[in-house]
């Protein structure tokens, strides 16, 4: 059981590490590569088109600007495909957003909050989560940890 | 297995009408309910705390202007949430999707397109399809009528 | 009489230590707590339920990108609720001022500008203001006060 | 007790008519006036100015475009001033939100979401109700009934 | 000399329109195709990777909301791709604008206007008129004519 | 001949002393005060009710976020407002810039460019100018001035 | 004593007859010229070069989109120049705000509100009443009008 | 075959240089020169009108703010011109990329990303490649160099 990290450019690895980390904590392969939609645009296709007989059992996508990339490998998959709009460039994010989410009807992509890689990530153990217990239950965990940290938080009076 | 479809005042039962009809066409059950994060919030925690244990596999949600709907359902379950932004309120939409999309690390929604009922329940089966033969097959024919149905277009000359 | 200043994350103390330093000076009790409607919703809800019987008067509430803390609050108790969207993620705050603004019918929320953390405060101090003398007094000299720091200001030649 | 219900221009009237009616509603005496920031400047300073001696225990204010109204009046009043931001002009109201809700430290204005009238009213009934059993009471019965207008809507099948 | 004048959907087709009409115009052949970058992706990748072995000289991408037609095309061939960004869909074509515009460095896409069909379809023509003496010829009495249009404007007095 | 150059904020001094070199410049006298339409509007409603008897031509206001100051000192003066606004707060001016410029039919205010000071100050030199020869004719030395400094730059080979 | 008001587009011409009426009301000739900064820009630079000499005493420009007529002009001439930004186009006008209000240093462009036509001309009469005593006075008396139709509404019970 | 790379600014100068250096790298001339469509107005339209009998077979146009430069010299040449948007100003380069790619029907503006000087470098070099079959040589391997290095990028473990 793995999964596909992509990032549009080696700039974008650092921003998209979470997901392979999240990832990993949760017991699941994540496999980073750094493929373009638009400066290697024949491995995009071909990561897409073979990525459900290889194994993947999902795609997590992250790209800036005009990014394209979550929506062209979706394109070429059935598998879900989960995408990060990056922050960079002049616009702060919003146009990778839009270019990520805003889908035409028959081809959706996930989409998570910009520079939200570690909730990609997670986005893909819920989906696994559906029916396996066991990472439901770590799940479970993982909320009442998130939930447990705050608690404990005590602001300076 | 069925898919809880939740949006967020009756007004909005159009738009989010084509998640339940593409469920349905992959036989999936679609249980639609008017719940609203706001107006009946007891409500909404109750259908998401309990989700997993009813036997729902995903949650669709769908909510205008500060759409809170998604975010909240997905607080109280570990399932898949996917967030439709709907549009209405004098925005256009911009204030769902990013109300919808911009989830803090921890609580990941899925979001799709303004207005993308359909593309919501498109995901779900998606996610279904990881390990579901039959509902993978499925996928790749729907995409193939998409395919299709552009080929056969013939622009008036 | 005391309010409940309350956060989505650690990280947003700095921006919404003016509000407990605003009521205060005023001489209304800041009860500050660090509480997330995505990642410790049972607690928000318990918080806002019971805020009433527990002698709070107002919550001020401060979260920033999808800032649906003020809203979820909202839902859960009829006293005021002072909105503050926060600032931070890629989007500069109005992520959060959209989430934190465009409430339903039925279910306000009183926003204040991007970090506006100090007039949330002064905001509840008015109403509570609108049947004590005191403090209305009190909001009188304040102005006075703003309005003399202004006239007392040269400019450099 | 009585609430001043002011807007910019007599286009504005419609939208601003739930403010009154909720008012009413909750037995509180709605006065409402045209006088606009920009062509009766004179009558807006003198409205807000003698507020509080002439026994209003809030103000709110609908305007369009650049909203300047509840800005201008919560500078000559300590009573809380809620801001209705209207769409209309060629920007669907962001224009409106913005020069609402932006206000300087010092002076807050309690924004409501764009073309909100009736919540911004629900907001004064909210801050009556801090120390008013009654209205607490009615604010309490009010969100059942909205709760239970949605419980009961039946999906068309 | 002909160029492929593409579009994503049939919906698009009224729009896109004026592209062909103004190649013809200037005795260009126009060969009009509905492909989608995410509907019919091998399509797109096809007509993209063969373009200039076939004898187009240009490509034109018409699109809406997550624009990636203009982006993939330019992936896929050296030849000018010029991308014209449609209106529809809830943001007004700001969405389509942004996703075709910012595109990465060594993968450029001429942008024009938000349903500009005509001026994508213009600047093909000067493109083609640096060299052809013809065609600059025609282009100059083309722009007389639009200044003759507007010299001989009597507005109603 | 004097201009009152007003601000609403101390912290604004930097970003308007351009305003009044550039009138200093062109032998205009600045009158500088700080005063703000929401923190000392009394003040704000004095020096614009007064300032044509005062001998002022013109008022320059340069403020930001919700920038109420030119349209107030505009609703009480007939002299032409021109107004500044500056960025600063989280949204980089655009509040600033929609509060200044979307005034209601019958008050104009003259908008220049976010942080436009300088600019606003020539704008009242060229009001001062249509019927001042001298003013004229420094006018065009200036724009000469500009248009030779751009001539004599080399680009660094 | 006459005001040139230009606008790009004949389509402009309805949304421009406010600027005439305003001047004529005012007493001051209003030339009205459809020109084109992008499709007539040599009538452009002519009417703008010599508008001083022919005895224009201000230029109004409205134009839509990237809405470059006003500082086209201003480029051309030290006359003061206001611009109309004309909604139309798939972005409400916001296009063209941006396009005629963030003009660099050394030459400004007196913006007003999008489709701000009639408020161009006031600002127009504003700047020749600096100095004309009649025209002050008939400002002083539209102003008071303005209030006294605003005085005179009554709101309907 | 010579370019003419434009830019509105001195301070323009290191983000349109890029423009140059793809050019050279491709065997062709630029011709940089710093010009205003503002300040410095005959100069652009001497540069634009005599263009193409100069021998320029395009020019590149940089610009920020209100980003007139690519229009105003688009207006003046049958040529093919791009226009690169600047981001810097408040705005982020939101402001020049709408004043560059809103152009009106007839005189469009081939715009790439904001700051993408090497993209537009780029498209002039397609524009020649058209029937230069030496230069659509250079592209391709140009392309192939982009998606080697991509290929060659090997993630930290």
């Amino acid at each position: 059981m793995k999964v596909a990290v992509l990032m549009g450019s080696p700039s974008d690895h650092e921003k998209m590490t979470p997901a392979a980390e999240v990832l990993e904590r949760f017991g699941i392969e994540a496999d980073v590569q750094v493929v373009s939609a638009h400066r290697s645009p024949d491995r995009v296709v071909a990561v897409a088109s073979r990525a459900r007989e290889e194994g993947y059992v999902a795609v997590i996508c992250g790209a800036g600007m005009a990014a394209h990339l979550a929506g062209v490998v979706a394109a070429h998959t059935t598998l879900p495909v989960v995408g990060v709009p990056l922050s960079g460039g002049a616009l702060g994010g919003i146009d990778a957003l839009l270019s990520t989410v805003q889908m035409p009807t028959g081809v959706p992509v996930a989409t998570v909050a910009i520079d939200g890689a570690a909730n990609a990530a997670l986005l893909v153990v819920q989906m696994l989560g559906i029916h396996d217990e066991d990472l439901a239950s770590k799940l479970a965990d993982h909320r009442d940890e998130l939930s447990g940290r705050l608690d404990r938080f005590v602001p300076r009076s």
